[in-house]
């Protein structure tokens, strides 16, 4: 792709330097006033102008597909970074040194990637131009062309880097509020219903209004500083059009050309004009691309970096050990919440083995979550060590979140949820146990609601589902992945249908107890029945 | 600031054109080997273009400025009607009309800001350019000139018309796989705990991957289809900067600037070609502006008038009579999901009054939560009538969320929500109250876990509290609100301190009760307590 670019530009170059001619030889046909080579001049540039705009097309053509395929493996190498481990909880939860996480994956790669693609081709072919249009200027005007605007472009470029420093750090920041505006009203898309309860409509108002002032007002400031830098680059380009009259000027006047006559002495002029004017340019597009580079690239280059680098620390935390018949077994261990200081639980020894149910019960506040997500690797221990012999995910332990967490697709999908696109699914016997299970937990109803296991929806699930519904979806698929070990957070006495009722009652006789301050809400570890 | 913009980019034209003139006159004074004229020109150059960037940057700048105002007011305008009644819900949840209308808000109005800003000045001075350049066109190449680059453009502008048709709606469909799948990214971020409990990493990195290969697909097919309009858009370009020597050749040849030297005619040809191309670019421009406009701005353009819409329709819903000692009278009322066909409640006939509880039971799905949507006016009702005798809001009836909605802030902001910004806070006194529900709900170790009501936390509040906990802090707002009426719901039970336990008993003896089918959650009507 790269090289296809690079002949098409270098091409272009070609091409686009005879075009460049065409107006110094109107001058002297037109000076000459000759009809004939009027007509051939005319048609020649024509087709020119034909293969040349064809030629330019297929070369933004290929830069956008270079721009597209660019996207497509930075965004997938990201994901596969993002999403293996925990990176996703880890840098949206625990670690702050990254400003919007998702977006920087979802927008600012697009960006990156385009503003790259635009400056491909540029890039490419900036030696060959440069070198060539040298060459041309030394011919028509001299050393001494060729070295004042080498130098020019040196003075300019030092310039640009000097207005350009104050404004870096500002781009930065505006990005960041960029970013919680968007998040601000994202937070008010996801909690739509919970707010429209409260009436809560002229309090987000306000809130999302300041956000939008504080972005705002930055964005001014940003303008003021960027003034002097317009101010800068303007003149730099303008001057930059007559210096090649004051470069073809000296040998005219050192009487180099005095055989010429009039006529030819402008076309001279022309041409030189161009040539000059053409490679002030290539280095004018050198600056600019420094330019962009140095300020929208390092707003967010810097994050997607980081993003790519987490994984490697995560990656120590998730042992992959086969079965056994114990899953945790804790020693002396002790753990606080990231944000506080103050230790929830202080030398916790304790063995969960196969068979054993166990139940956590504690008041509010009082590490009972936390200790899944100790367990979970989520959060660290502070002292003390969990020892894990089984692994996680579906086959192994399994932890049902508190807030039952239903994912876009089909019911299906919820149901066998992770499983979906990890095995092939199994056909209709898979079916069966889907419905069955669903039957248990009292949401045969739904079926009929949402017409089949697979028919597409394009609602958000928490919209249509009741909360004590997801509760019960979320049995539904513990039962289906049927994991040799599942971690539940109760809140909530359901009604199930007796036979489950049964079940689930059978399958909590309380063994061990860990007392942590008084009685309240509790969890509990549990096997799903064998069906 | 349009005036001050006007008056700048007008004189922005002129310099230009003197600019504009400089290299006809190098051509001249070269030509002529005139070396004083040549240096007092050089100095005057330098001046003109140190005026003219100088005036450029301002049009940039004054341009940007009018990008924030209108960004501002644009996005203001519709925060209110977004925010207003409960069109934020309705576009959310209810009608699917609009993709992704948190990001058409909080990002489409940047983008249409931005491109709008960039056109106002081309738009405001182009009558006058083009009027101006006419005129100049006109003198130096008489009337076949201007008729010849008029009918350039009309040919232009129809061809451009045409090769943009097929494109408008892809673009359109790819702006909202953008949405979904920044949707999506969100989403997880938001759920990011929950997925890490489920393992759901590589079921997630599935998902995400899938979208945004849609995404892309539709990005490459619309590159495919853009590659005709490029061609077409740079042959025009190009074509526009020979026209203007074709132009001048006519009278050249007829015979009417024969009394010239070669010298001034190359002069002549120079002028005159920059006054065509600058034509010719002005024409340009305006193709370009309706390009951008159909092409770019559609895509949400019609999304936000339609959120401009919703509110009238939404208006009528929030009828505002003050005291009186009944909440609600239903009246044989029936309602149903939006989602689905089934009716859940038919003929409800019930009143809600001053000093009565009510319990409503019944299995999950049966539509509890579905009543209280109704007489919130989320849902409508299918047949039968909601009479509301007494208003919405903090102060009259306040329905608790089943899932706790914890906004962003400080402690007080969560715990005086959604008061803050809407009455001034009365200081100390607020202050005492509310330390006294937060003791009350037991959440008083919290003051200290976080430090003080008021110290800023940039943290997301669902990460750090226990869902127990959250409850709690909602019960503390309830009691802070004091509303005559509150519809909460209860999914678990909380154990309060006993203090508490038994006002919330003395709260609840259970009058009537709205049977539907088997007993399960329930939610129930309460007085705050009067402490």
């Amino acid at each position: 792709m790269f090289l296809t670019l690079l002949g098409v530009t270098l091409s272009v170059q070609l091409v686009i330097y005879q075009v460049g001619l065409i107006p110094s030889q109107f001058y002297e046909v037109l000076s000459e006033k000759n009809y004939g080579k009027f007509k051939n001049l005319v048609l020649f540039a024509v087709m020119l102008i034909l293969i040349n705009s064809t030629l330019k097309s297929l070369d933004q053509y290929i830069s956008s597909l270079l721009y597209v395929s660019w996207r497509k493996s930075l965004t997938e190498e990201l994901h596969r970074t993002y999403f293996k481990g925990r990176v996703y909880y880890t840098l949206n939860v625990l670690c702050k040194d990254i400003d919007n996480p998702d977006q920087r994956i979802s927008q600012d790669v697009e960006r990156l990637c385009k503003q790259m693609s635009t400056m491909a081709s540029r890039l490419l072919i900036s030696p060959f131009t440069v070198t060539y249009y040298t060459y041309q200027c030394f011919n028509s005007a001299g050393w001494i062309g060729f070295v004042s605007i080498f130098g020019y472009f040196v003075v300019g470029s030092i310039l640009n880097k000097i207005l350009i420093g104050p404004i870096v750090s500002m781009l930065v920041e505006q990005e960041k509020l960029e970013g919680d505006f968007r998040f601000k009203h994202m937070q008010i898309r996801v909690n739509a219903e919970a707010a429209a309860f409260y009436r809560a409509g002229k309090v987000e108002h306000m809130r999302t209004d300041r956000r939008l002032q504080m972005l705002l007002s930055t964005q001014r400031s940003l303008m003021n500083k960027e003034l002097w830098l317009y101010i800068g680059v303007n003149t730099f380009d303008y001057l930059g059009s007559i210096l090649s009259y004051i470069v073809i000027a000296i040998p005219i006047f050192a009487g180099d050309y005095d055989g010429l006559t009039p006529g030819e002495l402008s076309a001279l002029v022309s041409k030189n004009a161009f040539v000059c004017i053409y490679l002030i340019n290539c280095f004018t597009q050198l600056i600019d691309l420094s330019t962009t580079v140095l300020l929208k690239t390092q707003c967010y280059y810097d994050s997607l970096l980081v993003i790519l680098k987490v994984v490697c620390f995560l990656f120590l935390l998730v042992p992959e050990s086969e079965n056994s018949d114990t899953a945790f077994v804790l020693d002396r261990l002790s753990y606080k919440s990231p944000v506080s200081e103050e230790l929830l639980v202080k030398d916790l020894t304790l063995k969960i083995s196969q068979g054993t149910h166990m139940l956590v019960v504690g008041n509010t506040g009082t590490g009972k979550t936390s200790l899944l997500r100790v367990l979970n690797g989520l959060w660290e221990a502070c002292n003390g060590s969990v020892e894990m012999t089984t692994c996680f995910g579906p086959r192994g332990v399994l932890f049902l979140p508190q807030k039952a967490y239903l994912t876009d697709g089909t019911l299906r999908e919820q149901v066998i949820y992770p499983l979906k696109d990890i095995y092939p699914s199994s056909g209709s016997i898979d079916d069966e146990r889907i419905l069955k299970y669903l039957e248990l937990v009292g949401l045969s109803n739904l079926l009929s609601r949402i017409g089949g296991l697979d028919t597409k929806v394009d609602w958000n699930w928490y919209d249509v589902l009741s909360p004590g519904e997801m509760q019960r979806l979320c049995f539904a698929r513990l039962f289906y992945l049927q994991p040799k070990y599942a971690g539940q957070f109760l809140h909530s006495f359901i009604k199930f249908p007796v036979a489950l009722t049964t079940i689930i009652s059978q399958m909590i006789p309380f063994m061990s107890c860990v007392k942590s301050k008084t009685c309240g809400l509790f969890q509990y570890w549990m096997r799903p029945p064998a069906l």
